[in-house]
């Protein structure tokens, strides 16, 4: 139904199979949920960030839906984390590595795919760190946190990045794979800077020291 | 707007219902909620899964809205509960019950509804499986829980039956009445199997005792 | 994309500049989040509700995305509160008020805008409810609490009086500026006293002194 470019669709794969490792890892981590609950936390992970771009650009039904390999590649995943992740003696650095990959490949086919259903830059900018931190979103909300995108070193400003870069790229007509791959490095680096350095954005002023100490 | 057959419509209102008195009812047992919350809660509960499944298979607007039935049916499984609710001196056991039978009766009809749209096999699964847990995991969501699909006994799994019955049944041109009501019971029997004796599905391999121990 | 009539967008803004500093102010008050956290918290809370009855009465793309000037108006908003609301020592008061001018606006917004896409007027005064309290109940799930609709003194209540006003002075043909401003005024009077002295809607029967005393 979705006439997809190839692009398009390998990154949109990719970061759907890196956030269903993540997804069930913390299932596994968090909430320590059984296999039911473990596919279910990697599949909504996986393709919730895609859904709510699919819904907002009018693209319905979502791919996930038209398309069997989102399901498959997500189920897959899950199940792979659930099989193997409890050989994992530290769960908390493949979870943000995998993350930050999914945020870095879903900010680029949030922009990218948004451009191709005519939505204006600002939109298509907007759409990649939707598509980007959606997924995780639905997967804090639902393990009862609060999203990474409101507490987190540098979590929404690495997919702008990305986002941009697509959009600008787009716009000058030289968006394709380098510019795509180049827009996602660049948002995995700056993300994996501010969770190494615990780079913050800053704080609002006159609370300097306060948003961590009281 | 949408010419649903007489069967999918019984049952979808039949699972509003349930889950209308289901959503109400845990909101005076959790949150003692004053009117508008009691109503509202079992509203979105009622409502959420087939709004959920409409927006995905792009049924818009959702029958909900274009058909006063469900809005009406709703509303008045909401304002009965507020109304008799605390009659019930222990109202986890109908709390229970209630949500098995709007869990079986939406993985039926939502599953039912894919087909109707075209939705492949394996899609319309996963839809009566999302339409079944749909309400009851925005439920358990806005009263700050995490989600039952993810932590229960044997919640996804029967649901995922009773879809399956109701996909197979129907390329095999046998779907009707009984296959329905057949798909339903088995989900509900499972179901209450699964609360009546604590099955929980297997839980990630090597961490045996972990999930309820630590 | 849409074609709004003057009245409906300079509402529709107002009520987005509103919840967007109630949005990005509750983000610094409850959560002390860096600026990413305060936007993204100001524009989920200015836009939910609009996305949300956008989605229902399946105007998609969301005027949101299709309209600038609500982008600009969330972010500016957003921007302003994140700029200068620490210099309001107590933010409660602001707070509160902002909320029920968003509650306010959007009602009306909500309800007018869903009898121009055709529903009935049942379904339009749920549809102003629903937008009135979409990006409330957004804010609080994503900051961990339980959303004002259901534990809040006379919050859908209001909505819903503005809504219905709505939708009986279109009924009867004298919908206008100042049906719509009477309607906006209505609400947010009731919620102001609702807050101010504490008023509740009816707990449930045989549950009095219960609800806040346990």
């Amino acid at each position: 139904m979705n006439t997809e470019s190839p692009l398009l669709l390998t990154l949109d794969l990719g970061g759907t199979f890196a956030f269903a490792l993540n997804g069930a890892l913390t299932a596994i981590r968090v909430a320590r949920l059984d296999v039911v609950g473990v596919v279910t936390l990697g599949m909504v992970t996986a393709l919730g960030g895609g859904i709510v771009r699919d819904i907002l650009i009018d693209s319905l039904p979502p791919a996930t839906f038209s398309d069997w390999r989102y399901l498959s590649v997500a189920a897959a995943g899950s199940l792979l984390a659930f099989a193997f992740g409890w050989r994992l003696t530290r769960l908390a650095g493949p979870i943000l590595v995998l993350d930050a990959a999914g945020l870095s490949l879903f900010a680029v086919t949030g922009a990218s795919k948004a451009l191709d259903f005519g939505m204006g830059a600002g939109q298509a900018v907007i759409l990649g760190v939707i598509t980007a931190v959606g997924g995780g979103t639905l997967r804090d909300v639902l393990t009862g946190r609060v999203p990474v995108v409101l507490r987190s070193e540098l979590y929404a400003i690495p997919a702008l990045l990305a986002a941009t870069v697509v959009v600008v790229t787009d716009r000058n007509g030289v968006y394709g794979a380098p510019a795509a791959l180049g827009a996602a490095v660049l948002c995995f680096g700056v993300r994996m800077l501010g969770v190494r350095y615990h780079l913050n954005a800053p704080s609002p002023p006159g609370m300097h020291g306060e948003g961590t100490g009281t």
